[in-house]
């Protein structure tokens, strides 16, 4: 079985001693009490946690898989009474809101307690994963109602969320979305139609489920500015937020995957489920950003999880399994050959393994310091400049670390050889469930189409030039140094080409 | 399920008009039949069997894996009848020699039929895979009752071979091989030892199985200079070649692997087995080398056969799907959306796909044609340069083939998306599968080695300068054109700097 111990010098040297985090974090609005004293006590416990009750999980997880029987979802052994001992331990409602019942930790140490998650058990990580987004999107739009009956009971963990996008006929285009919300005479909604793909949309861990669902009303235009967002619950509830009956949704069926088997994969069919609308109607798709975006940053994490395990057994392999001298001389001459890390094409996998981590965790740990300024910097134009690099970083963080984990654990195999093919040795698995990673939440190709195509030449659109994310050729500011000028012109409608005409006059 | 249809006018391009091969195939020793008809009517026939019999039992052997039950293998549903058919229509012997009961064709010929087959089903094609090693060693080597007893039986395909090489401590390093064999009074060996990753070491296929296993006389040098290779039959067998009692070698246990799983990984115990020596006693490394490099040749080809599956699916994946607007506007205003392949992205990694596959065939057939000239060609220069060539074009051929079908798998998938990861479609199949091929027989670092150390530095050790495989700078001699000067010195001993200081000067 592969071997994993949260590498928390790696990680308190890539926040504190690169990023300067702990000035950031106890300068947020609210953040004196985050000292580094109370942080590192915190990722101790996480470590703990994560090496002692998921990791071990994470091979018998995925041998055993979920069991679907009869519209129910049984998660493998041990992973109902590890959700209990996450809940037990207040680590659902790390980082949310204080009114909510949550310890309102800083996001950036939520992602370092993530990474230890998606290295010890990324199934199992799963179930919790889409949580933290449905927090995101209901803190933001949700009405009062909707936070103190849905939000609370997420944050405490009683129940998990779900994202349902993706349908049998479109996944990444949302313009295509059938599934439609008819409204009943008491304010609520009737959901119809079929999701697919959705994560952790069924399981046994908690009494109840909610569904975050895009549908169409009736009168909704056609395309992306025709979707609204619902609350689907799996058990209905009342107006005191009390569960009542079974909701019409139900889970048809789990998939047969490559990797993350010990996740439910399930589709969600919907007849005519009670659903309550978020935000406002047809604005669906802004609420579910808010939540995608969240979701895009854990994948990212998700990779670099991934990528740490990896080379933990890769090096601890190389160092241990005798095979060949080196070609420079025998360099354990005491043995019958010295260990495969003496062969130059071992260390550069593993050098290669060692770098990908240490850049990609300063990077995806850099984003969630953004996270945190953006929603608690101490004043708005703080909080604006970092969400603009945020969204600028977002679609990178996503693309890069996971794209990243499939080459790392691509070289971990390899240096395991035969060994690594076999499941033995859980570097297979690794391999497996990383290829979700590019795949999911968009995949690379959606990344670089949000990141070219929105965060880059979305420009004509009454945005300011900063948001091209290029140097702007009259004023000369570059995106990344966020000191835009608060007095530059705004800029006219038209495409990049008429902008570029206009501003720059080339 | 995933499709395949031989893609025999790309094939005949390869072979006939970029490489030529139908001159160089009628000009063989032997080879006057080797008319294009003929061969064309072999492939039609080879793409017949391979769509139909074993392209679709590719998934469901996935699915069910191999049964390990008291020693005996029995293999997925269907495999057994489909090898059946295989002998039945003459292919087990397709390119052996005539004398043995073989057709002779050319093994250009046989390594078409044989993409065919690890397109059609990489796991089944493991079975026949080491019969075609065990052929050409014991052709090479074996002692004319070894040839009329074993060889001839894995001809016609009553029995299979197997490649016994690895143990549990040692895999490319066989210098720290433990297996031995004690002389016996009949003339025999006792064989002793464990070996482990034995493809095909167990099966309900054939009657018997021939199994070619290193292991190291009484008196042996230490090292590989002290390994001997033996016939280890499942079964007995006396002078007169009829089977007899079981031999004492077992299966331990079968590998649970990565991918592919219908592919009998098998742990093979050696329990004073009776064995055969072939060829001379501690030069049991040249005969394995010559089936290994047959067998890396193989993998190559099973590279190249998971490409073209994988290729065949994205395309047509991407011209059904539709998902979004292609950016230069609609392309199909008919439909609700424009299908996968207008998209920049998608279309790059159709053109990888392709651009490997077009290229890594002509580079496969090439080496394939060189087998054929460096066995069969017209005088000893032109199959000694063959051979030359076909050295160095050897490891070329297994790491690159390999490397590219896991890059040309990670592509498919990526454009199937979530549909690329669950098992329905096929994808994620080949990329379990082609994982394994960067692997055995050697992995990428080893063919790195054994390019760069042996084929292109092996110097100073009374080798002719063309060995290095880099221009002469005293002679100019570029080794690719293969016109080394007969009347070149040969080289003192000493490494290559000293090498380099007494031939070129510097």
């Amino acid at each position: 079985m592969s071997r994993y111990t949260a590498p928390l010098a790696d990680m308190r040297f890539a926040l504190y001693d690169v990023l300067g985090a702990e000035a950031i974090l106890t300068n947020l609005n609210g953040g004196e009490g985050h000292t580094r004293d109370l942080l590192d006590a915190v990722l101790d416990e996480g470590a703990r946690f994560n090496e002692q009750v998921l990791a071990p999980l994470n091979k018998s997880g995925d041998q055993e898989g979920c069991h679907f029987e009869a519209g129910t979802v049984r998660t493998p052994k041990g992973f109902k009474e590890a959700y209990k001992q996450f809940v037990d331990g207040g680590w659902a409602g790390l980082t949310a809101p204080a009114d909510m019942g949550g310890q309102e930790l800083p996001e950036s140490i939520g992602a370092v307690f993530k990474e230890m998650i998606d290295s010890a058990n990324l199934s199992w990580g799963t179930y919790p994963l889409l949580s933290h987004g449905a927090t995101e999107s209901l803190k933001a739009i949700g009405s009062d109602w909707q936070k103190e009956v849905f939000l609370k009971a997420i944050v405490d963990g009683r129940w998990t969320g779900t994202m349902c996008l993706t349908e049998p006929h479109c996944g990444s285009d949302l313009g295509l979305l059938k599934t439609r919300a008819e409204p009943a005479a008491d304010g609520t909604y009737k959901i119809y139609g079929t999701k697919i793909f959705i994560t952790a949309g069924e399981h046994d861990m908690t009494d109840n489920i909610v569904h975050l669902v895009l549908a169409r009303l009736p009168d909704a235009p056609a395309g992306t500015r025709g979707i609204s967002l619902f609350i689907v619950p799996k058990f209905k509830v009342n107006q005191a937020g009390e569960q009542g009956e079974r909701n019409a949704v139900a889970c048809g069926s789990i998939e047969h995957k490559m990797g993350i088997k010990a996740s439910a994969t399930c589709v969600m069919n919907f007849d005519g489920a009670e659903g309550y609308l978020i935000g406002e109607p047809n604005k669906g798709l802004a609420g579910m950003f808010i939540m995608m975006n969240t979701a895009r940053l854990a994948v990212g994490l998700q990779g670099l999880g991934l990528m740490e395990r990896a080379y933990q057994n890769a090096l601890a392999y190389a160092r241990d399994r005798l095979q060949m001298r080196s070609l420079t001389g025998a360099k354990r001459p005491d043995k019958p050959a010295d260990p495969l890390i003496v062969h130059p094409d071992i260390r550069r996998m593993l050098l290669t393994q060692k770098a990908f981590i240490e850049a990609g965790r300063v990077l995806t740990y850099k984003a969630f310091v953004l996270v945190d300024v953006a929603h608690r910097g101490a004043d708005e134009t703080t909080r604006k400049n970092a969400d603009d690099l945020l969204g600028f970083l977002t679609p990178i963080v996503k693309a890069m670390m996971t794209e990243l984990a499939v080459e790392n654990c691509y070289h971990a195999l390899q240096i395991f050889g035969g060994h690594g093919y076999i499941q033995e040795w859980g570097m297979e698995q690794l391999a497996r469930d990383a290829r979700i990673t590019t795949i999911y939440e968009g995949t690379t190709q959606i990344q670089a189409l949000d990141l070219l195509g929105r965060k880059i030449m979305q420009v004509g659109r009454g945005e300011c030039c900063t948001w091209r994310r290029i140097p702007c050729r009259k004023t000369g500011h570059h995106p990344l140094l966020l000191r835009p000028d608060p007095a530059a012109p705004r800029h006219p409608q038209g495409g990049p080409r008429e902008w570029r005409r206009q501003h720059d006059g080339v």
